[in-house]
């Protein structure tokens, strides 16, 4: 069984380099002139995570149970859970250790990037969070419990947060389009970046580890945010 | 052992899901207006996989031994070959079965995804493929015997292969630049891609599989090459 204990090895330290919520260094200010210079834009690529309620949270770790503060993540409030869950998909496929992000949410959810999707059998629809009416389901597997979701795994859409000052100088609004230049050895334009735009988020963004490793995001010498 | 023999069964499930060069279906013609009609611009997904020398081939598969054409790729006198080796990493961390390409060639290399990196503990530096000079190397394991590449371990450029006349149709020449536009549910430019022309090769575009993913080239409504 060498063969297979390698490759849970190798699984394992995978999971441990991408923790959740890599925060890139701020590669520099936002690009189009129009920001503040104050406004860093920070790219973040979000490994896979899962978003839970209370009530799953209590299923999947015991009654009682409440989510452990691992990691702030960069947006105020929010943090990478010491808990993990394990992600059962069609055919017994599944993904061992995928991280708890918090706070809880009204709704569960699960967030993976294709490569994902192809290792677990199914195919992701791209959609913003929150919106998982009819997307396909699975099965999450905690230390006290399971919880079978009839829906809520996704491809999260590709988004920036920001703050209305922040919008106002970009001349956009909450649900506009962007798009986002990254220049490296492999420069790519990802388009029709949402803009989820409220009084309080700090400026970022929000690609998956594909966008992240297409762009080869590590080795970043720009990003800029642009208007369509 | 269960979970140790589900991941073992999910890799091999992915690796037939990949099979090698996977063919994207041509979805629209090419983008400018300026190819002739009839050619269709092909986007295909290179996962990874291994170039080798005649050398090579009987050190990791038995003297005498030739590569076995499994599949035809898309330009004329490429295939995946049926032979795969493992490709092996530092401390011992490995890809079990990854597909060698023929024909033959004068060096030995091997090409993944940054997401195969991450796996193997590599640092991929992107590279056109045989400028390998400086790149990482690694261990090639054969079912009759073991090699070791002291260079040669590369993210492979993205580029597009055509022929002088579809070059100048675009008004570009080997060498050049150019973008690459998917569109789908999320959208992205790809810019840089290297012009590769001579006088034989087929209207192609090769990316990998972090790339196809970040683009979700499987469901792309139109894909478009434009002069940068």
């Amino acid at each position: 069984m060498s063969l297979a204990s390698h490759l849970d090895r190798a699984t394992v330290e995978r999971i441990v380099r991408e923790i959740v919520y890599k925060q890139a260094p701020a590669t520099g200010p936002a690009g189009n002139g129009t920001a503040p210079k104050s406004s860093e834009l920070v790219v973040s690529v979000s490994a896979r995570h899962v978003h839970l309620t209370d009530e799953d949270v209590e299923i999947l770790f015991g009654k009682g149970a409440k989510l452990t503060v691992d990691k702030p993540l960069y947006q105020d409030g929010f943090y990478a859970a010491a808990e993990t869950v394990m992600v059962v998909g069609p055919r017994r496929r599944m993904l061992p250790t995928v991280r708890v992000l918090g706070p809880t949410r009204p709704f569960s959810q699960v967030e993976l990037a294709f490569t994902d999707g192809i290792s677990l059998g199914i195919d992701l629809p791209v959609r913003p969070s929150g919106k998982i009416s009819g997307t396909p389901g699975c099965v999450l597997v905690g230390p006290k419990g399971v919880v079978e979701l009839k829906e809520g795994v996704i491809r999260a859409e590709r988004h920036v947060h920001m703050n209305q000052v922040e919008a106002k100088r970009y001349g956009v609004k909450n649900g506009d389009r962007m798009s986002l230049r990254i220049e490296s050895s492999c420069t790519v334009v990802f388009e029709d970046l949402l803009v989820r735009a409220d009084d309080t988020s700090k400026l970022e963004v929000h690609i998956d580890t594909d966008e992240g490793n297409a762009a080869d995001l590590d080795h970043a010498k720009k990003v800029e945010l642009l208007k369509q």
